[in-house]
């Protein structure tokens, strides 16, 4: 049995595994109801097959916001988000989805499991957190308390240029470790900076891009979108002092022109996967987070991993990065690899598989977790052992036989 | 074998369970070093042994705070911190123990598991949060990486007094939905207000009762603790808009002079216990957490089921309550019970028994959890089926099975 969302996946959650036994998807896309708000306790229940759009309009007639924007958010949904510990991209105000699921209901093999939804518990090992990440292995979630908050005053999103990586890098960990309550930061590296303002294709572009190498931005120019959601209030203190910080190491603070152009843009990019496959270009993405003292070898080393790969198939690739969630203790590495479409589909997957595995060893060598945003499925699950350790492999399936004593919920999936 | 920390368990965390197999106390006490600080990550490593004094003191040599300030801070362990989901004073600020634990190792009768520390991860069910709450059924935290923040430039304790219950809670509320960063709420009832008055001793008090009780703080006045920490920039700010939330629902603040007698004695209410029961008292808490459209009703009803449970056995308790730790979501509330000793300890027993058991039977009647931060131990075990349902405490059992095959481990806690 698969459970269906919305269908986002990009690591293998809903592929079948090579079997003889029947398959059955059970799609949830009917379940999108919002069944209750208590809006004493900013408490959400929703079913859980709800997506993106019909989730924040629910919420939105009375005045809520969950706030959870993942890049798959027009198609992906709650239960997906959950099973598969998803972020959005305004994570660092609102949380990755393990803090704002509170509980809810799972139908597993087994029978019912009921998850309460209390703030915060002590009893014991967190039931909730065995969900949270089961990608269909234990059973379907059917429906979700979620915490919600109200429905901001005032956004935006705002651009920062830095002189390096390394000045910008260091802006946005002080930033995060100073606690200024900015919604969201993402650094993108010098070739990503160039590869979007390229492809922003702004009519102006040409003549900002001389007038910031004059004035010092050049080939190492870094750009920060830096995102202010809040109160009103807030909104103007905290662009304040982010600006401010940012200026601290070199940034040029250039408002919320490439802001504006991201936050049109902000769910667009998996559609540039099919018109890029149709002119002959394969993308693909991979992520990882990891304690800061990694962040800034690592972010160098992963796409020089993929382009080493790509030699070896004497191939050549476009691969980038940026910082896309930051925490006071490290940050993910979100890196983007643009490669020429062979005619021949198994040597494509060859080369593919080059670059995923350098790439994951590379994470893995830094100590990086081989997934932050996108789930195990399939790709990962031979990366999984190395990070939790046989005894917590063994933990991990024993949770799953406890749930599922025949193995009939998403096979191959996680290990 | 049962690990022991400081030895602080309210709930029988190390009370040997009555068998004739042998029984082996593993102290840590020995095991107190920092290991590591990595000041770029913020990420301190040190010896699960280690007690709060001990672990903030050789930060606070480097610069750096981990602000978990639990009662029993003086002798509390980090790694007993670890396995109870312990909650600090603080922790609307610096979070509970979840939280601030990133990593570490567990040696378990199977072998050593290194939980490795990653900000955040996608990486199916967290096995860090089965150690988290597994009370010593695993095995043995011995190391821990824990997150750090820098030293705060200024901290204070306000108080403010409230014409009521309900004024003061909506308060409340309404400070943690607004998001604004204090780093303390704390809120005691009427009759826990009273108390908390006559046992600071102050000499000033009878001419302040007299004063407040003029002005129309009487019988229901509830007292708010809030504390403010951090930048000195954020501490001006903060106190101010907290003070003026606190005015529109009629708050009346009265600047630091409670606030300072209770930091004095933030970590002293378990040595009155000792101090009561030589006098011929005995004293008891206990403590839920539950989202905010039962907390109002659910403070009531607690204190008020211990009442009623003592007059079975014809006797009087003094029981009152305070919002302990709050969230978006809802709060803890903390009950504490007053009651004479009698001579037959047996008889002491049971009727601490019935008031104990009905409680925890209203606590669960609100849908609270049987514990917001003391853990399970024995003491809750009983009420753990309800709240984690039959399917919940099989995958618990499960994990407990895959690293303790035996069962050697801490039997008789949790389940």
């Amino acid at each position: 049995v698969i459970p269906y969302g919305g269908g986002t996946s990009v690591v293998g959650h809903i592929t079948p595994s090579k079997s003889d036994a029947p398959v059955l998807t059970l799609s949830l896309e009917k379940m999108t109801r919002l069944l209750d708000l208590d809006e004493t306790s900013r408490l959400a229940t929703f079913q859980a097959g709800v997506a993106g759009p019909q989730l924040e309009e629910q919420l939105k007639a009375r005045g809520y916001t969950l706030g959870h924007f993942p890049q798959s958010f027009e198609y992906s949904t709650l239960g997906g988000w959950i099973v598969t510990r998803s972020s959005g991209q305004q994570s660092y105000r609102y949380g990755k989805i393990e803090s704002l699921f509170a509980g809810g209901i799972m139908e597993t093999p087994r029978g019912r499991l009921e998850m309460k939804p209390v703030p915060a518990s002590a009893a014991g090992p967190d039931v909730r957190e065995m969900a949270l990440g089961s990608e269909g292995r234990l059973g379907v979630v059917t429906q979700a308390q979620v915490r919600v908050r109200r429905a901001p005053e005032a956004e935006s999103f705002f651009g920062v240029f830095f002189h390096s990586w390394e000045q910008g890098s260091d802006a946005v960990r002080e930033i995060v470790q100073n606690e200024i309550p900015v919604s969201m930061l993402r650094l993108s590296n010098p070739l990503e900076t160039e590869t979007t303002l390229i492809l922003s294709g702004k009519s102006w572009l040409g003549m900002a891009d001389r007038g910031l190498r004059m004035i010092g931005y050049g080939d190492t120019r870094c750009l920060l979108m830096f995102g202010v959601t809040g109160s009103a209030r807030l909104f103007k203190r905290t662009r304040r002092e982010a600006a401010a910080l940012c200026r601290k190491f070199g940034g040029l603070f250039v408002g919320t022109i490439v802001g504006h152009t991201w936050e049109k843009n902000r769910f667009l990019a998996p559609y540039l996967r099919n018109t890029l496959w149709e002119r002959g270009v394969a993308i693909d993405t991979l992520e990882t987070a990891l304690p800061w003292s990694q962040v800034r070898e690592a972010s160098v080393a992963i796409p020089k991993s993929i382009v080493d790969a790509a030699a070896k198939h004497n191939e050549r690739v476009l691969a980038f990065s940026h910082l896309s969630h930051v925490y006071r203790d490290g940050a993910s590495v979100y890196t983007t690899y643009l490669f020429r479409r062979t005619g021949d589909p198994d040597e494509l997957l060859a080369r593919w598989g080059t670059m995923k595995h350098d790439a994951s060893l590379t994470i893995q060598r830094f100590g990086g977790t081989i997934t932050h945003q996108h789930g195990v499925g399939m790709d990962h699950a031979p990366y999984l052992p190395a990070e939790k350790g046989a005894l917590g492999m063994d933990a991990i399936r024993a949770v799953c036989k406890s749930f599922d004593p025949d193995g009939m919920m998403n096979p191959g999936k996680l290990f």
